[in-house]
């Protein structure tokens, strides 16, 4: 007897890509409906493009919230959404959706998790936030092996000649941080390669990393990435050019390319749906896309007069729960209740 | 010289009916723009139906408030419109909408005010919140002057037979003031009529009508208003119907008819604008109705999938506000900006 290693597959009436606010406010809405989600995001937390890239600033234009961070409206949402008991598959991509013959929808995660759902909800903003890397041939083969997009991702052997690519907090914090681990196994050099002087990274870490250069424990370096230096299978340089032109070889045994988060759509582009440019077409009644049982909300989508708001997208995700909730419940009348109001509706709010 | 004893006319570029929590956020949202709303609004404070009719219960569904009251949900609308100082005309119904030769809208309330704007927006909600009446032929003929609506309104002489009609807050603490007020002038009795036994009073208000009744200064009598028996022009006495099918006549030379609040569209029927029941239809990009420069947001407007839900208002209100600037501005491109990253929006928000 064998033991498969996927996980097992999970059956659904409602599957969420996408746990930014919007995602959010989805599950809020379908649970008031009766109907219990999945949601699954490629990002190691809740909250999507509002943890991502601004958890600190204010917004202004979320309705009956007249300043708000993207941390704060993620922590508010989540509460909202927390009497329906939401399940996140959080560090997942969705890579494929097929149609099963039953009519439902299967939808598989990198991490080998397959759901099996009734519907299926992209809210996944401006897609997938991904870890923006280098265009250099031959580098994705080395990727887990000698070339890392995470901080907290190690080579399995020693590396003698350690590369950070990048300047924001990450890239820097990563640097001080392989400096100050440096062991007897791991003491070679690290080098930190940003394409100019100014570093996006906190005063905090830029005192850090100018006492670690003093220290001779990390080398601060002009230049970009231009191409690979090979030995067989094995890295063991980076081509560098310089802002003057000049360009050189640098050694390099393992490298972090710490470039921030960039949005791709990603495979959602493959499903057949009907599209304008980068969004998913949808009506505004059901915001339904062009395939039965999938629905898209929030920035994702597109229709006349569409804005990318916030606001937008939960006023979406609401129209969208009552239309998949009569596409579950075919021949079924959805009640229009309130919540201020409806016994039923507080009983499933817990209040 | 003579004075004229209207106000004079007010120029603006937006005029908003309705003053609920959809109409404050279009003030917002239109500030956000560049644009400067008057409001009108019939009820004498802000929050329309919200602050009306249930003030201090809980909405579970405005998205990043789990538990928000009419109340608080009003006032936090009006912290974040407040950027914009909108003028509130409250206690105005708005009569009349004109179209002048120069293509703006002249807008008249009952109280004569005049507007002259470029745009106009309506909030209404699902109408304007006026007392219910009693449908009796003759009625409307003594408002004024022997039937009033509201608890504060008097008779100008003295009044030996008063009567209140109702069962709530309002009419059974009408009442208690009367009693209590009862001088020389006004020495007569008071009557509370009410159609049941059981009020919809506060328990306290309960307990000083009892003492009242106790003392003999209050008369609590079941039964519902069938006629009025006149004398010329002059009221004198009510036909009544008991709830046990007799019918008597009760001395009364004012009357009180505090039956709450009832939504009635009212004169917004008569303006022409294309509808569908007591709703006015509108598209779902510009929230515009089928006249030039006149919006409709919020509970009054519909369109295929419309929910009378306050965060529709909300997202309504935010694509009528383009809309309303692409009108005022033509041939100018309207930049859509994020509050959370754009200096011209800080600076209009004061931020």
């Amino acid at each position: 007897m064998t033991v498969a290693d996927a996980s097992l597959p999970i059956e659904t009436d409602a599957l969420i890509i996408g746990a930014g606010p919007v995602g959010l406010f989805q599950v809020f809405e379908l649970g008031l409906l009766g109907i219990s989600a999945q949601v699954v995001d490629v990002l190691p937390h809740v909250g999507g493009q509002c943890m991502a890239l601004y958890p600190d600033k204010p917004i202004y234009d979320i309705p009956g919230l007249p300043r708000c961070t993207g941390r704060e409206l993620t922590q508010r949402l989540q509460t909202q959404a927390k009497p329906f008991s939401p399940t996140f598959h959080l560090s997942h991509q969705v890579t494929s959706v097929a149609r099963l013959s039953d009519q439902r929808l299967q939808v598989q995660t990198n991490h080998s998790q397959t759901f099996m759902t009734r519907s299926l909800i992209i809210a996944a903003g401006v897609g997938a936030f991904l870890p923006r890397s280098l265009s250099l041939q031959g580098l994705s083969e080395l990727e887990g092996r000698q070339v890392f997009h995470h901080a907290d991702q190690r080579p399995a052997t020693v590396a003698q000649h350690r590369v950070v690519v990048g300047g924001d907090d990450d890239a820097v914090g990563t640097a001080i941080q392989l400096a100050q681990q440096a062991t007897g196994l791991d003491a070679g050099r690290v080098t930190l390669l940003h394409r100019r002087l100014a570093l996006d990274a906190s005063p905090d870490l830029q005192a850090q990393l100018q006492s670690l250069q003093a220290a001779g424990k990390i080398d601060f370096k002009l230049g970009q990435v231009t191409g690979l230096g090979m030995h067989g299978q094995h890295l063991q340089s980076l081509d560098i050019a310089t802002p003057e032109g000049l360009s050189h070889s640098l050694p390099c045994d393992a490298l972090w390319v710490l470039l921030g988060l960039s949005p791709q759509l990603g495979p959602i582009a493959q499903w057949g749906l009907a599209m304008s440019r980068k969004q998913l077409n949808v009506d505004t009644e059901r915001f339904a896309t062009s395939e039965p049982g999938i629905f898209a909300v929030g920035d994702i989508n597109t229709y006349p007069g569409k804005r990318k708001l916030i606001l937008s997208g939960f006023h979406e995700a609401t129209l969208a729960a009552y239309a998949i909730a009569a596409y579950l419940r075919p021949g079924e009348k959805i009640p229009f209740e309130y919540t201020t109001a409806s016994p039923r509706l507080h009983q499933r709010l817990g209040v």
